[in-house]
C-alpha cells in the first residue's frame, strides 16, 4: 500500500513510518518541522537530539535496506501538498501535522493563531487533495480523547444516539475540549464530517488518549532511529514526563489534586493501530471513529506506578502536587468505551511494572541530558 | 451603550447599525466589503446599488442627524481590530463579519479555504480583542438555524441533557450542518465556548434562520438606507429570492422536493432579537444561545403563499421545482424551540399577506433592476 504520512517527523510520525516500511508498504513522509521550530522558541527540545528526516531516512536505509520518501514541506500550502499526490497518489493518508501542544496553544495570540489555522487548513488542504487527487485514499486522521473533555457519562466511540423527547436519532458525540489545541481538533472532525456525509471520504478518526514510550521494534535497531522524546511542560505527555523526572531525581509534578484520568497507550500500539485502520480501512462515506487507548490511570496512579518502579531501581522518587496550571476538573467520572480496535485485532501493550522499567533505563542512559529547567509548568489558563 | 458592529456592510449588519443609532446608542461599523467583493466576482449583485459606508453613514446623518463612526477595514487582521477596541471601546460586539453564502462555500477550494479561514478568524480575533482589551465586553454572535441540521428529534436553544447509561450530563446541541459555511458557524460556536468556559467571556449566540424583508424604520426614511437585497443563488435566501421571481415573472424555483422546512424571521425582528441581546446581556461565563426564528415554513409553503399574494397582485405566479443543487432531506421533521427571546420580548413580525405584498411592491418599484441571469442554481453539492 502506497502510505503518506503528513507530519512525518514527529514523535508518532517517524516511529509509524517506519513501521509501514518495515512491513513491506512504501512509505512517503512530509513535514515542514513546524514542531522542532516551535520547541527551539520556547527552550522544550527533546532529550535526544535527533537527525533530521532525510538522516533519520538514509540511517534506516543503512539499518533495514528500506526506502522511505521524504519531502520537506508545509502542506497548508495546497500547492505543496496537491503535488505530493500527485507524484505519489497514496491509497492512505496518515494526517498528524497538526501543531500538538495543549500548553503552547494557550500561551497567547500569536500562538493560539498559529494553532487555529495550521491545524484547520492542513486537514481542509487534505480533504481536498483527497477528494481532488485520490477519491479513494483513505484518510486516518488523528484526534485526541480529550475533544470528549471529562462528561459525566459514559464516553462511546465518535457517536451517540439520542432520544429525546420520544424521538431518537444518531448524533457526534458532544465534545468540549480542555484547551485551545485539543478544540481544533473536535473543529477537525466537524470539518471532516462534513466533507465525509456530502463527498463520501473513507476517514478514520481515531481518538487516541497521551502516548507514552520511546520504543518500537524499528527504533530500537538503531539509536539514531529513536522518537523525539519530549518531557518538558509544553510537549511532554505525562508519562514521559515523570519518567525523566524520577531519573533527574526532581519531584514528579502533579498538577493539582492528581485525580484526572486519562485514557493511555504505548508507542507500540500507536503503531498497530494505525496500521489496522489502513488495513481495514473506513467505507465510503464513513467516518469511522474509534477511540485509542488501552487502559485508563489517574495523574495520582501514574505518579505512585513510577515511584513504585523507580525505587525499585534505587532512583528516591519523589512525588510534589503543584497548583494546576490548567483549568480542568481535577475528581470526575471518567468511562470510555474502547473495543474498536480490540475487535480490529489490537493486541495492548499495557503499562506493565516491567514497560516502566525499559523505559526507565532508556531514560538513564541520557540522563545527562535532562534540562530541569523545562520541566516545571510555563503556560497558564486559568 | 458603545455597539461595535463588525460586517456593518451587510444585509443585517448596516439596519442594525441605523437600528441601534436610531436608538440612541453610540455605534461603530467595520466592514472590508469582502461581500461586496464576492458578489462582483459571481455576478450576485444586489437588487437596488448601495452606497458605500461612508456615503450610507452621511446620507443617514442627513436624514436622522445620527452619527454613525465608519471605519474601513479587515477584522481577520488583529492589529486593525484591536485599535478599533481601543479608540472605541466597545460595550457590545455584534459579530456579523462573516463570509454568509451557503453556495459560495461549496464552488471549490478556493472559496472553501476563503471561508473557513475569514470566519473562524474573525473569531478568534474578536475573543481575543474583547480578552485583551475589553472583558467586560459582551459578545453578540449570529449563528446560525442551519448549525443543528435537521435531527429527527426536537431541537432545543443550544443545550441538551442527555441520559446514557443512568447517567445525566448537559452538553452542547449537536450539530450537522448541510454546507462548509454552516460548518464554519459550529466551529465559531466550538471556539467562542471553548473561551467562555475557560476565561468567562459573556457571549449570547443568535441561532437565526433565514431572514427575509427590506424594510426597517431606519431604511424606510430614504431608499439609500436600503439593506443591500440580494435575490441570486449565491447570496439570495429563499423567501427574497421567490419576491424577485414572482416580480420577475419567471418561475419560483424549488428544490427538489421542497419539503425543505426552516425557521423564518423577518428583518425587522433580526433587529429587535440583536437590541434584546445587547440590552439583557449574557452573564460572564455564559454562552447563551438562542433560537432565532418566529415561525417556520416548508420551500413549498412559502412558495404557495407568495403566489397566492402574487397573483392577487395581478402577477400571474408559477412555481417549478427544480432538481435540488444541495445536498439535503427534502422531507423531515423539523421542531425547533424557540422561547428564548420572546421570554427576552421579542414582539414577532409574521409572515402576513400583507407583510409580503408590501415587499412585493418595493421589489416591484425595482423591477427594471432585475437580471435573471442570476437565479438559477450555479452551484451544486452532490
Amino acid at each position: 500500500m502506497r502510505i503518506l504520512i503528513l507530519g512525518g517527523d514527529g514523535y508518532l510520525g517517524w516511529p509509524t513510518a517506519m513501521h509501514f516500511a518495515a512491513r513491506g508498504h512504501e512509505v512517503c513522509v512530509i513535514d515542514n518541522y513546524l514542531r522542532r521550530l516551535i520547541a527551539q522558541q520556547t527552550q522544550s527540545e527533546a532529550l535526544m537530539p535527533t537527525p533530521d528526516l532525510p538522516e533519520r531516512a538514509a540511517i534506516f536505509k543503512a539499518v533495514t535496506g528500506l526506502d522511505i520518501k521524504v519531502k520537506i514541506g508545509d502542506v497548508t500550502n495546497y500547492r505543496t501538498l496537491e503535488r505530493v499526490f500527485m507524484d505519489f497518489a497514496p491509497e492512505a493518508a496518515v494526517h498528524y501535522a497538526e501543531q500538538p501542544s495543549a500548553p503552547y496553544s494557550m500561551i497567547g495570540y500569536d500562538e493560539a493563531t498559529l494553532t487555529l489555522n495550521n491545524n484547520l487548513n492542513a486537514t481542509l488542504n487534505l480533504i481536498f487533495a483527497v477528494m481532488e487527487h485520490a477519491p479513494e485514499c483513505q484518510i486516518i486522521k488523528l484526534g485526541t480523547m480529550g475533544e470528549y473533555g471529562t462528561p459525566n457519562i459514559d464516553i462511546e466511540e465518535g457517536w451517540i444516539e439520542i432520544e429525546h423527547n420520544g424521538r431518537k436519532d444518531k448524533f457526534l458525540y458532544p465534545r468540549a475540549a480542555g484547551s485551545l489545541y485539543h478544540t481544533t481538533k473536535v473543529m477537525d472532525t466537524d470539518l471532516l464530517w462534513f466533507y465525509v456525509r456530502t463527498y463520501g471520504l473513507r476517514v478514520s478518526d481515531l481518538m487516541q488518549g497521551p502516548v507514552y514510550g520511546l520504543s518500537t521494534a524499528e527504533s530500537d535497531q538503531d539509536e539514531r532511529l529513536l522518537p523525539n522524546f519530549h518531557y518538558d511542560d509544553i510537549f511532554g505527555t505525562v508519562v514521559n514526563r515523570f519518567l525523566v523526572q524520577a531519573v533527574a531525581g526532581v519531584p514528579l509534578t502533579v498538577y493539582g489534586k492528581g485525580g484526572q484520568v486519562r485514557g493511555y497507550l504505548n508507542l507500540r500500539d500507536t503503531m498497530q493501530c494505525v496500521e489496522l485502520a489502513a488495513t481495514k480501512p473506513a467505507g465510503r462515506g464513513e467516518l469511522r471513529i474509534l477511540n485509542q487507548l488501552t487502559e485508563t490511570f489517574s495523574v495520582n496512579q501514574l505518579a505512585d506506578n513510577v515511584k513504585r518502579v523507580g525505587d525499585q531501581m534505587g532512583l528516591n522518587v519523589k512525588i510534589e502536587a503543584i497548583d494546576n496550571p490548567r483549568k480542568e476538573k481535577e475528581e470526575h467520572y471518567y468511562n470510555p468505551t474502547h473495543t474498536g480496535l480490540l475487535d480490529l485485532g489490537l493486541q495492548p501493550t499495557y503499562m506493565s511494572d516491567e514497560v516502566l522499567s525499559a523505559m526507565i533505563s532508556q531514560v538513564i542512559k541520557h540522563k545527562d541530558l535532562i534540562d530541569t529547567k523545562m520541566i516545571l509548568p510555563r503556560v497558564r489558563w486559568k
